[in-house]
């Protein structure tokens, strides 16, 4: 299907581009009333998430709504150790639950790692379908997984923790179960990322989420190395990696075969760039707080933000999934802003 | 009182040193069933931190039992909110939860800002005090406080937060709330600091655990500003900073009139060397998760550490408080690793 606006697609690939494409992490769901009520319709999250038609509906209405330059298709990351056979609950105010967690060879039991993926994700590349039929080529659909780092952290850990020393812990007292799991998790997310490229995703992101626990050293050794196998195996769509809190290993992940690199809220653009180098895009990266702002204000922290780039090699985002609490008009405003701007490159 | 051990202090100040010293933030409970035994005959944290003679024998414990170079004061930085009327609360697996939180100017009125701090926090100054005599001069006794900013984030979130996306809305939608704020709880935080020295702690430190959710710019304007009039008013004794998270900082905080800047296990010593310059003394920074190792490896990797070190210019510590289920024996061997290692400048 021919796409009417593949921006988002263009500047991922460093080609020539009229204006920056914008997009936002967390867009189809959380701030829409219109996503809400979807939801409670449904009863949750988790069920809208395995609900192909509404997935597909909620992943489409920042699309209508909010004017954004690509889709995101609306699920989790958790999907994948749910997949495996460790089935989450997400509790209110506390977030992801796994009843059973991997802490030793033993529990490898509790897991399966060699399962038809476009048969137990099904429900996910259904919603993919539906999305991509009904978009009708008007913008790119993104799809998504976790790092196998941050796929592993919850595997270990069970849960949400600020510093995941459980999983930290894996990698001092059994470094093989460690790379043994990380592997198996990167095998299984390559099948699901192609799987979600052949349901019709553009462009995938990987999510490592949980990236800033880890010093450089072992960074490089537990999570680069699976997001190295990943990018390498995906060659059919742009690939981008975004690894929250990694600001030490920036230059690192643009060094693996990847389109685009996302941002956090903290990184500086110009820094990040001096890291990353001129072969990638960057993506982000405005603090999600700012859409507290004044509409005013808004305008003139995009404005600032995109005054910061230096080249046309951008996608403009957050640095963070957008809060749930952030007004829609706000993000009008930001997405106006973005649209309104003229290259200068 | 003369001091049998400074040699933490001479580090600090960077004189000469026989050997590296060495202790752990947290080291004041948590691991210890000594310090377990002590807080269930009282009740529970908060009661073990209001009664002096109980806080005084844990912050010995790891003096006697670990071997430490240094006591630091048994107590928590929301002490400070505490007295100045926002009482909180300490909830199993869910940390603190203050009933008042300040959201707008009015909210102010919930807390008092000019009042005595050598009266209402008395039983910290009591706990410093009957410590100071105990040890004898056996080792320095460190004093502590929360950085404005992290005090800040409290005050305005309630609790803990990933993101602390209130606290960080504020600096948006009410930057001058915010500074003063901020300003009222550096006064406060320069007393409590003066009156635990004069109470007869030998160091302070100030604990930016909250460093991380700000980038450089905004960390400078609501953080540094405020760590910089504490660094500048602390006369008295050398001045650790530890700004948790905040690797883009370093060099900025270096250049604040402290003595000695903390890295959390995150940062490469090479490289925090090299922005922080040869005039500060570096504080850190073992994995805290080294310590699940086995004894040989924490030996290897502690030894790996402080051959790192290419100058005297060290205080040896974890780069976080030490974990709650370490093995205290694990612990001994780091301390015991520190101590018979040779330093080569």
């Amino acid at each position: 299907m021919d796409l009417k606006n593949n921006l988002i697609l263009r500047a991922a690939k460093g080609e020539s581009i009229e204006r920056y494409p914008v997009w936002l992490m967390r867009q189809a769901g959380r701030i829409l009333p219109e996503y809400r009520a979807v939801r409670a319709s449904l009863g949750g999250f988790k069920e809208l998430v395995e609900t192909p038609e509404f997935a597909a509906e909620v992943t489409i209405q920042p699309v209508d709504i909010l004017g954004v330059d690509a889709a995101i298709i609306f699920s989790d990351i958790l999907v994948v150790p749910e997949a495996m056979g460790l089935e989450y609950q997400l509790i209110e105010k506390k977030g992801p639950w796994f009843e059973k967690t991997i802490k030793t060879e033993e529990d490898l039991k509790y897991a399966e790692f060699d399962f038809d993926v476009e048969d137990r994700l099904s429900y996910v590349l259904e919603a993919i379908k539906i999305t991509s039929k009904a978009l009708d080529g008007r913008v790119p659909l993104i799809g998504f997984a976790g790092a196998p780092w941050t796929i592993f952290c919850y595997m270990i850990e069970g849960h949400g923790s600020k510093t995941f020393s459980e999983a930290r812990k894996m990698i001092y007292t059994n470094p093989k179960l460690a790379h043994e799991l990380l592997s198996r998790i990167t095998k299984v997310t390559i099948k699901y990322l192609k799987a979600q490229i052949k349901a019709g995703a553009h462009m995938v992101q990987v999510f490592d989420s949980w990236a800033g626990v880890l010093g450089t050293g072992q960074y490089a050794e537990f999570s680069l190395k699976y997001l190295e196998q990943i990018a390498s195996a995906i060659t059919e769509v742009p690939v981008t990696l975004f690894a929250k809190g990694a600001y030490s290993s920036l230059g690192a992940i643009a060094k693996l075969d990847c389109n685009t690199v996302g941002l956090d809220w903290n990184m500086d653009v110009a820094e990040a760039r001096a890291l990353v180098g001129e072969t990638r895009t960057l993506q982000g990266n405005l603090d999600p707080c700012a859409l507290y702002s004044s509409h005013a204000e808004v305008e003139l922290l995009t404005n600032n933000l995109l005054d910061s780039f230096k080249s046309k090699r951008h996608i403009v985002n957050l640095g963070h999934g957008v809060y749930p609490d952030v007004d829609p008009e706000k993000v009008k405003t930001f997405i106006k802003t973005v649209k309104n701007y003229e290259i200068k490159y």
